[in-house]
């Protein structure tokens, strides 16, 4: 008892915004944490390193084009761009936390993705023989993956939190991912190529549980902000479109080369169409006058991208594709309309972003078209050395059969929503510690106090931008 | 005549830009038809269908990397980005109708690619033995293509048109499209890689037919939004460099593998640099004290990307490019400075984004550089294989020639003039029907009427915006 | 003495910015000796032509896909990406020159590219036989490198010169960076894949010098405009994020097929990321409050990627990528907060956007670490055949050892800064004459003189823009 007394009173201080000795900090260490580990640990792997040109050719392969860099590449760049631009400018729609989308954004991607090479390899691409991880392309898009959840998360806290507090989310969220990635994949063998379950239901529920941990009860004190502006919209819609156009290429980023990589880049291009029609229909018909709703045309026409990934590389079939993007545009605008009010109400989550329209709910979603795509695999549709191939039934999972694979994915599932939720609370409960400098109720989504902001001339009284004016023109 | 009286009444009823009815039933009943469509028609082909993998084996496709996959998905990724970002951000210029360029652009995008999809598949891949059309990466990008030519058609009425007649210019659009594609590319074997006959010429007219037949006398009530702000000019940059950066991807994505795309790719990158400079120039030499106009420069820049497209896989040889874009960025530029004007005041014809002087012209010069370029062709210069590859001298036109093949490329092109011209003013008497919500004069180049928009602190008046400084001082 | 004294007569006649006679004669002139020269020298490669059909499939490249095409396209792209919307949204973070640092980065680097086509041709790509240059995707990526030097070179004298300088500036840059590039990369044999010395350092230097040369001691007059406002700063952010994302295809660009590449992309990756971490902490830590400096934020995280250029094809290793980035972040963060005032105050250096710090001090980092990579590469890491490709230790170079690679790789890095330093004090004394039509000092870091500008509501005066409003609302 006298513990959580100690703990509430921690809690009580007032707030203090000045990082100017703990962001330094854990940079550094971190950093210099990641060069030794990397120093110990990661080396290159065979395609990407000159010391095993005679090893591959008597591999047979002949030529460099079989290097799973090209098979790869163009896909990793897209991954790229959204994580970092995509993810990055979709937050900027609030009126005066631009920088903070952006860059924090930035900060998090950045460290989240040298952590996530170090976790995944230590679970994935481990070489016994001399306990060195062996990186190449494949590794740099499942770390940009990884990174995604976190990112996702930070769309629930987005304004409320320090950039100190963001790190600390990001390293326990990449750890935790790349546990639940291990179990999911490995132990329970789910497919999840475009990451439904793994990346989006974990990302989702880790960022919930988060922001209900850091439930503030105030936070109508910067009410004022918490809109956005004309110009505010448009840059968020630069961070919406990249991610729409590119979403192809994350959930065929690692699917399987040829028809793996081609038929979800497919499925993923249909569903997100249909999502567009079903997202501004719902948000016309629900708005006074019919007028569409910039969160909605923002946010919830990715939420087919989201459930289409898991099945992406199935065979959904085009219709298929384009009735799970039809039916997520309903969903998700819905939730924007009914769902986030009501969390924040009646369950005390504040989720800036919409997380949970944008990413739990449909990934929730993408879990269940997949286990339900997968159970109703057949040799008559996949043909023999195809429904092997595409489910990976080899080695000692030999003997599975469609049906059980679905088993399996609603078991994947599980995991993911379990780790999330979990995970979630626990960090929640580190980040509650009046250590981290995170903003008081009346000083949320503002860049004020982490940035080193301009003079806009639209801040100055009008009186004085008058007088400033006419200055100006004298000269 | 008691029918055209009627029509003319309907026409005079007073304007109601309410959409809350219309726009989601078009979008729902739209949705689902394609649903159904997809679900009777359209399957994967054998490169992206696991189906085929031992059939591939049997072909001797060897490697995964031979799949269409690797060869395209890059252009295809690129002329994504030119469709949604490109197209979407060149239109935000206008001060006050950013959320209606890009969102409506994103919006008519995503259901013209599905309606591509089938209308190009049952002309081209439809598979006899079964009815189903089956579809790959060249889909994609060829449906993608399609949708290009009605969002040009869109920047002709940019405005001026509620997101319902949009859909339905769409819906016209590219079934003419698919139509007239299928004339001049498959009846008249003309060549047309980067469709400047087939998407520009046809795009460009189609879209100023439909503009003079929807021509509003009083325009000019809403001359205040008509002109640009400085920050919507730089989002509209974004639109400019990303379609002027991807053109060579454009052009090349659908040429002939290996030589083909590469010749398609050089050939658009040196005509796009060319245009850069004479843009500059004529801007520059036009204007009073020789400051540029950033009209020309979003868009006059891109005018030589458009007339290469025809001739970019041939051997138009590198000066050859550069001599296009030469000349384009001259007319195009003297297009906004002379033509836009006097076809408002003496044509009728309103045309928002100066569509003729991007699309249209260029697109015609296209065309018929394009046919001197095919005749002019020679063994010496293309090697025997060489000229039969590249201009498909096979099957029922093995006897083709050089200068046959350039009569054919005049054809097209005249059949791509019709079909823009005929077609836009059967929809554009479509769009008349006072039934469809479109704006009031005094109502156009505003996102008011359709979009819930946030309170800019911009907008306030400045003695309120001064009591609010000072109030959130205080705070 | 009396040549120097009309000199300096001649260069303290009253400024005048009308650019209508020069501009576009410098635009006109040149294109056309474009056209011209690439008439006589420039055609298509064998990999780019169809004219060697037959020739390939006697030389058994046996596919299409194994044209450099397709090894080099993607990559391509994104430095093209890099040079148009990197750079030129990267200095679009003063107030009011959006335009001219978006506007004629397009102008120089669409003249740049066919300058830089021809003048590497001649050095690197000639064909004796026929006296043709034939070019090919590689050359098309070297030319948007060679571009890429003089844009740095642009970030030292934003918003102070006139495009007829800027253009005077490329065509000298360009001529000095093929001389420069053909005595490092073939004469001296050093190695420099992406460019830290080659384009880095001296298109740094260059830039510096020329500032040098063109010092304005009253730049104070054009203070009010010197700064950002919030949303040029986010602007600036997409030029940022789409050179740290595309940064891995730039350096790997034009390094081996396969294993060259792939390393090359996996050690840029790494080195941006631990750069991004110590700009965050060491702008933390030098601001009051411990506010993070979007400067900061915009350039010194790129400096990572242009420190690990030359060394990035080399066997760096992982964690050597992280130590470089680790080291240029903390440098080039410390650059802008101390050198940066130092160098205009001191040594009447004005560097509008601390290109010191972005790209000359990183890349002389970039050429150093290359050196002593080079010099410590062994066998057991390279492996005996991956050592002589890497170093390309072949030809009349068959007898190098890797410690002489090191010392002529320090031996180019000192090439680089001569070129730079003494190619831009000429030039710098070239455009020193007043006949360019660059601004006054009052005039400096505005789009006014050259850009007809949109009346923004912003700038009316509030009591009109109060009138304005009621008007508005009235109608």
């Amino acid at each position: 008892m006298g513990c959580i007394q100690s703990f509430r009173e921690l809690c009580d201080r007032p707030k203090n915004t000045n990082v100017r000795v703990s962001l330094p900090a854990v940079c550094f260490v971190w950093q210099i944490a990641m060069i030794i580990l990397f120093g110990v640990f990661i080396r290159y792997n065979e395609e990407s390193s000159p010391f095993w040109i005679e090893h591959r050719k008597a591999k047979n392969i002949s030529s460099d084009i079989e290097n799973d860099f090209y098979f790869r590449y163009p896909s990793f760049q897209d991954v790229h761009v959204m994580i970092f631009v995509g993810f990055g400018f979709l937050m900027t729609f609030l009126r005066r936390y631009s920088f903070g989308a952006v860059g924090f954004n930035f900060l998090i991607a950045a460290f989240g993705l040298q952590w996530a090479l170090l976790m995944q390899g230590w679970f994935h691409s481990l070489d016994y023989s001399d306990g060195k991880i062996k990186i190449g392309i494949e590794n740099l898009i499942n770390a940009d993956f990884c990174v995604a959840g976190c990112l996702i998360a930070y769309g629930a806290v987005l304004g409320k939190v320090s950039p100190v507090q963001l790190m600390v989310l990001t390293l326990f969220g990449i750890t935790l991912f790349a546990v639940e990635e291990y179990i999911i994949l490995d132990l329970i063998h789910a497919r999840d190529a475009g990451g439904s379950m793994v990346i989006h239901t974990f990302g989702g529920y880790y960022g919930l549980s988060i922001s209900w941990m850091l439930y503030r009860p105030n936070l109508d004190q910067s009410s004022r902000l918490q809109g956005s502006v004309y110009h505010s919209d448009v840059f968020a819609m630069i961070g919406t479109l990249f991610l729409w156009m590119f979403w192809p290429s994350f959930n065929s980023a690692i699917t399987d080369h040829g028809d793996g990589q081609h038929r979800a880049a497919i499925n993923t291009y249909l569903a997100l169409a249909s999502t567009v029609l079903t997202t501004v229909a719902i948000s016309s018909l629900f708005q006074k006058h019919g007028k569409l709703d910039m969160v909605h045309i923002q946010n919830s026409t990715l939420a087919g991208g989201v459930a289409v990934g898991t099945a992406a590389e199935f065979m959904l079939m085009p219709y298929g594709s384009l009735i799970v993007g039809f039916c997520c545009g309903i969903i998700s605008t819905l939730g924007y309309i009914y769902l986030t009010p009501f969390m924040e109400k009646h369950l005390k989550i504040q989720d800036t972003c919409g997380i949970h329209n944008l990413h739990a709910m449909p990934g929730v979603i993408g879990g269940i078209v997949g286990a339900i795509t997968a159970a109703a695999a057949t040799e008559s549709v996949y043909g023999t050395e195809g429904l092997i191939n595409t489910f990976d039934f080899e080695g000692a999972f030999k003997s599975m059969t469609p049906s059980r694979q679905g088993g399996h994915q609603a078991a994947g599932l599980c995991v993911a929503i379990c780790f999330g939720v979990g995970g979630g609370i626990i960090v929640g409960c580190i980040l509650r510690l009046p250590i981290w400098g995170d903003p008081a109720d009346d000083n949320c989504f503002d860049d004020e106090p982490y940035w080193e902001l301009p003079d806009d001339e639209e801040s100055i009284p009008p009186v004085l931008q008058y007088n400033n004016h006419m200055r100006n023109k004298d000269v």
